[in-house]
C-alpha cells in the first residue's frame, strides 16, 4: 500500500530514476473519458528536466505508453496502466554515490531501511517517479475540469529569498520556465540562478497552488479531512518540508476576529480558511502551499561517511536541479487534482451525485 | 474509511461533542503490553478542558472505560474499544447555532455535505474527538517507551505573536498550563490570556513536538512516507492550518550548503531534516511543528448567514478555549506517537524486527 | 484493518464474548436515513441465544445503546457506534478452558498467535462476535430496500444431513426457530435436535441465503469481485468451512450449455451463475450457500492437551448450540446485506448513481 | 483499490486480454530475495496456453519484464513492476462479440456496469490476468520456501464427474498436461477431452492445493481471517463458483466428535480443520478446494440478445479451453501462496518474527 495514492481512485506508481522503466496504475477511474497519450506527454514535458538551463540537463522523451484500461480512447473503468521508458540514464555518473550516503539526500535511509539499495540516481527516492503522478493526473484535471468545472493552477511564490508572486498574472505563468505570475520577475529570477549556478549552491522554493471549482462538501471527517489528505499529497513529493492550507502558519498570530471568514447571502468575504472548513470543502477556492527545501547533490564538498562508516568528503556530480521547487509546480498542481478528484469519488460514495444547486448560498 | 487513522496500528474513533459518548476502536495493537484505565485517564486529563482559566470550563470525568482487548491487564491483540460517556454536555447552549453557520467553524460544510448535522457543540467536528487520540495514544507512547526507548515531548513554541520557546527546559512544560518551555514566559503569557479573554477575541498558536529514539529505517516510499503520514496526522487535528518537518518553511530561504546535514562518523551535524530523510526516519529527532488558527466561536459578534441563507448577525455564547492550541499539544503528541508506532509495525512487516544494532555509524 | 469489514462502508467491530461489551462503528454511512435502537434490537433477538429450546441457554437483553451518528433520529453521515454491554456471561464455566485447547476450536491458534488470550466464552472468537454484523446490518437492509428495493431472505438448507428446503416457502421461515422454509419439515427437525441434545453430539449446516433487486453492475474487477467479497464476508463467519455461488460445486460436473445462463428479451432463463457473472451482479438474484461445521465445544469428552502440551481428555460444559448453523442466519442474511451494499457506494464511486432505466433488456 | 490483491503484501494487476500487455506492481516485497526474470517465465509457462491439446491455442512467449524494485538481481524494497506484452492476440476473431452478450461471460455485466467494453477476447474478465498472480506468486513461494519451509502444491482433483485424486501421487502431477495426481488416470482424462473437444462443449473441475509448513498463529480475527482471505482469493479467480476449507461442505453432514481434530502430544489426528481454526493457522497443512464452472465461450449455439436488446442466437469461434479448471491449478497455488505471505507479514506486524520454536506441541 506504501507505494498507492488514494482512497477510491488509487494511483501505485513503480520505477527508478535509472531503471528501465517508470510507470503507475490508476484503479478506480471512472469510464468514458476521452484521454490519449499525447495528451499525457504534454502534460509530462511541463515537468520534465532539460527543458531550460535552470533545470538538470538530463532529456527524456517521455514516451507514454497507455497499457491498459482505455479502448477506442476512452477509459473503460479498468485499471489505466501507464508506462513511460527511461531512455537517458546515465548510471555511470553515480558509481561513487554507491559506496557514500550524500548529506541530505535519502541514500542514508534507503541503505539502512533496506539493507541495500538501488544507488543510481536516487532509484526510488528521485523525483523522477513524480512524472507518473503528472501523468495520472492528467486524467484527473480533465475530468474535474468537465464534470465540476475544476480549474487548478500552480506557481512560484518563492525562490530562496526572492519573492515571485507580489504581482499576480496566471496568464505569465506558462510564459516562463519558472512559472513565475509576475512579467517584471522573470528576468531577476534568471539573474538569480544564474549567480547560484556559478555558486555551484542550491536553495530551496515556495511554490504555491489554487483549485476553483471545488463544490462545497468534499472531504470527510475526521481521518479524511480534505485539508489532511492534501498535506499528506504534498508532503509526499521529494524535498518537501512543510505544508498550508490558506492562511497556513500565519494563523498563529492572527486573532479570530481577523481569521474567521465572514459569510454574506453573496458568499465569503475572506479566504483564510483556504477553501476548507472541518476538513470539507466550503466551495471557495482550495488554496495550498508547500516548502520545498535545496537539492541535496551538490557540486561543493560535504562531509559524510561511506558505507563503512568511515569519514569521506563528497561532491556530486551528475545532472542535478539547482533548484527542485521550479519543476515541483506540476507535481504540486498534479496531487491537488488527485486529492480532489479522489473525494469528489469518495463524497459520491457515501453521499450520492453532487447536485450543483446544493449550496443555498453563494459559494 | 474516513474516520480510522493508520495502516496496521488502525485507530478508528466515533462520537460528539454532545452525543452520549465518545470512543475509539485500536486494531492491530501487539498483544502483552499491561494497561489500565487510570493510566488512559491520566493523559486524558493533560488535554481536558476545564483544567485552568485559560481553557473551556466544560468538566468531563474522562472515566474511560476498556470495553475489550484487555485481559487480565494486559492487550491481547484483539480489538481494544474504550469509551467515555459524556457527562458535563449543556446542549441548551447551542440552540441557536442550529439555525445558523459560525464563520469559521464546520457548521457551514457539514450542513451543504450531509444536508443535517448534530449542531450541538459542533458535533463531530467538535476537538472533543481528540480526547479519543489521546487515549489511543496512551498504549503507544507506552509501547514505544518501552521496546524501542522512544520519547516525545510536546510544547507551546508560540501564542499569538509571544514566542514561547526562545529558552527550552523540558522540565518545565509539565510544571504550567501552558505547556511553555521556558519558566520565565509564564507570567507573560497569564498576562496575554487574561487580556485576550477580557477582549473576547481568540487566538492562534504554533505547538511544537519531538520524538527521540526513533529507529532509523521506519518510513516507507513514497506514499507512506513517515513525514507524509506525520503531515496527515497533524492536519487531521482540528484548527490545524500549517505543518512543517525539520526546517519546513525555513527551508525556502536556505542554500543546499546549509540546509543538508552533514554527516561523521560520530553522527549527523545538523538536524534540518527534521529526522527524516526521503520519507525514512533518519535515527535523529523526528521534530514536527504545527500552525492552529484562532478559535472561530467568539462572543464578538460577526456577520453570517442562516440555514435560509438571509444574513444574520452571530455571537456563540457557550463554553470555548480563546485559543485551542495550548490543549492541543497532548493531541499533537498524541498523532506523533501513534504515526511512529504505526510505521514500526509496518517496516516489522516488510523488514523484520529492527535490529537495535543495525545502523553502522552513530545516528 | 483485521476487525474492519468493507471498502467504502466500513464496519469494525470489537468486544469478547464475556468482556464488557461488543459494539461496532460503521463508517460511511449515507446521511438521512432512519434509524432506532429498537429496531436494531429487533434484528438481534432474530440471533439471539435463549429464544429457544435448540441454542445455547445465554439470554443477552441485546439492549444496543447508540452511541454516536445518529441525531434526531437519522443518520448524520459521521461514524455510527453501537454498544451492546454483555449481561450475562457466566465466566466460571470456563476455567477450566484456560489451561486446556479444546479440539476444532479456536482455544490452541489464538494461543499460539498471540502468547495469551481471553479464554471466557471464547473471546473474541465467539459467535457473540457477530451480533454486531447483525446490527449493522439493520441499517444496511433498511437503506437497501429503500433506495434499491433489494430483499433479503436466509434459511436453513439441511441440518446434518436432514435437507430442509425440498419445499421452500419463506413466508414459513419466521414461523419456526429453525429458520427452515418447509412447514412440513419442521417436526421432524425438532425430533432430530431432541435426539441430538441427548446425544450430546453436535452437527453442521447449510444455510442458503438469496438477495433480490440487486442492480446490475455492482461489483467490480477482479479482487474486489461481488462474489469475492461475499466469499470472504461468509468464511469470516465463525464454523463456516465452504461458500458457493449459485451452482458452487455443483458446477465441477456441469457442461457448459448446461450451466450458461441463456438470456432472451425477457431477461435470464436460469441463474446457475447465482447472479454474478465476472464479479458484476447480473441482475438476478445474489444466492449464496453456506457451510457451517458442527460446534466443537461439545460435553463428550475428546482427546487434547494442555497449554504444557500434556495429554489431558476435556469436557466443554458452559451453554453451547448443538448446531451453530440455525441461528447463523440471520448472520449469513447480514453478511449479505454488508456486502451488496458497500457494493452499491462504491459503484456509485466510479459510476455515479445507479440509472434505475440502465438495463436495455429485462434483469 | 479494486485491482489490488492483499493487506501488506499489495499486488496490483492491470491489462486486457487483446491489450498492449499485462502486469503487477508487487508492492511490501522484503528486501534482499534474488529474483529473476527466468524464474518468472519459468512458472508463467505452467499457465500458458498452447502447451497441451486441451487448452487455448493462444502462444504467448511470456517474455516477462522486471521494470522496478530488483537490482543487480535482489528485491530491494521497492514496488515490482512486472510486464508481459501480449503477442498473439488475435482480436478479429471477437468481432461479432462486441454487439452480443455471451451467456455466462462478463460481456453482460461489464456493458451494464461501464456502459463500455472491451470486448476483445473477453476484455479484462479474461483469464489472461491470472498471469500476473502466478508471475507475483513466483516471488512469494521463493521467499516462502526459503524463510518457513512453506511447499505449495495443487491438482486437478475432478474433471466434470471423474474423480483425479483417488490415488494420490504428487510426483505425477508434473508429469502431465492435466496437473493429475493419479498415473493411471491420466490416459482416461485424454480420451474424455478428446469427446469433449469433439462435442463442442466445455466442462467442469474441481482443483485442490495444499500449503504445508504454514507456522501456527497465521491469520486475523475476524475479517482478516486466513481462510476468509483464502476464499477472497480463489474466488477471485475466473470461472470459480465454490471454496471449501478442510471438510468444506461435508462439515454439514459431520458430527462434532467427527469433524473435531483431537489433538495428543504428538500433534493433531486428522485435519477436518484444513489447518485453520477460528481463522488462524493450526500449523497443520492448510488445504482448499476450489470448484470451476464449465467455459462459457462455446461454438454450440445458444440463445443471448445484442446490445440492442434483440434476440440473437450466438456461436463463439476463437480460442478456448474447453475447460479452464486445468490451467488453473497454478493459478490456485499463486493465490494461495500471495495469501500466506501476506498473512506472515501481517503477523509479524502485530506479533514480531514468527518463532520457530513457538508451539508447545508438535503441529
Amino acid at each position: 500500500m506504501s507505494n498507492t495514492f488514494g482512497r477510491v481512485l488509487c494511483v501505485t506508481t513503480f520505477g527508478e530514476s535509472h531503471g528501465p522503466a517508470i510507470g503507475c496504475v490508476i484503479d478506480g477511474f471512472p469510464p468514458g473519458l476521452e484521454i490519449s497519450a499525447d495528451e499525457i506527454r504534454h502534460d509530462l514535458m511541463r515537468r520534465a528536466t532539460g527543458q531550460s538551463r535552470w533545470t538538470s540537463q538530463r532529456k527524456e522523451a517521455e514516451e507514454v505508453q497507455i497499457l491498459s484500461g482505455v479502448f477506442e480512447g476512452k477509459t473503460t473503468g479498468t485499471p489505466i496502466a501507464l508506462v513511460v521508458y527511461n531512455t537517458d540514464a546515465r548510471s555511470k555518473d553515480y558509481s561513487r554515490i554507491a559506496e557514500q550516503f550524500r548529506p541530505g539526500h535519502a541514500d542514508y535511509t534507503y541503505h539502512h531501511k533496506y539493507g541495500l539499495r538501488d544507488y543510481r540516481g536516487g532509484g526510488r527516492s528521485s523525483a523522477r517517479e513524480t512524472a507518473m503522478r503528472v501523468a495520472a493526473a492528467t486524467l484527473a484535471r480533465k475530468y474535474l475540469k468537465r464534470v465540476l468545472g475544476v480549474e487548478i493552477t500552480g506557481w512560484l511564490a518563492q525562490l530562496g529569498d526572492e519573492v515571485c508572486d507580489l504581482n499576480f498574472d496566471s496568464a505569465v505563468i506558462p510564459t516562463n520556465p519558472f512559472f513565475c505570475p509576475d512579467a517584471e520577475k522573470v528576468a531577476q529570477l534568471e539573474s538569480y540562478m544564474k549567480r547560484l549556478w556559478k555558486s555551484g549552491d542550491s536553495v530551496g522554493a515556495l511554490v504555491k497552488a489554487r483549485a476553483t471549482g471545488v463544490p462545497v462538501g468534499l472531504g470527510a471527517p475526521v481521518y479524511a479531512k480534505l485539508d489532511g489528505d492534501l498535506a499528506a499529497a504534498m508532503m509526499s513529493i521529494n524535498a518537501v518540508k512543510g505544508v498550508e492550507v490558506g492562511a497556513g502558519f500565519r494563523s498563529v498570530a492572527q486573532k479570530g476576529t481577523e481569521h474567521r471568514d465572514e459569510i454574506t447571502p453573496e458568499g465569503f468575504e475572506s479566504n483564510h480558511a483556504g477553501g476548507v472548513l472541518g476538513g470539507i470543502a466550503t466551495g471557495q477556492p482550495v488554496e495550498v502551499a508547500v516548502a520545498f527545501k535545496p537539492t541535496s547533490s551538490l557540486r561543493l564538498p560535504g562531509r559524510t561517511v561511506n558505507a563503512a562508516g568511515e569519514p569521506v568528503e563528497i561532491i556530486t556530480t551528475g545532472r542535478h536541479d539547482p533548484c527542485v521547487g521550479i519543476r515541483a509546480i506540476p507535481i504540486v498542481e498534479a496531487m491537488l487534482a488527485l486529492t480532489i478528484m479522489d473525494h469528489f469519488l469518495l463524497h459520491r460514495a457515501q453521499c450520492g451525485d453532487v447536485a450543483p444547486q446544493q449550496p443555498r448560498i453563494p459559494t
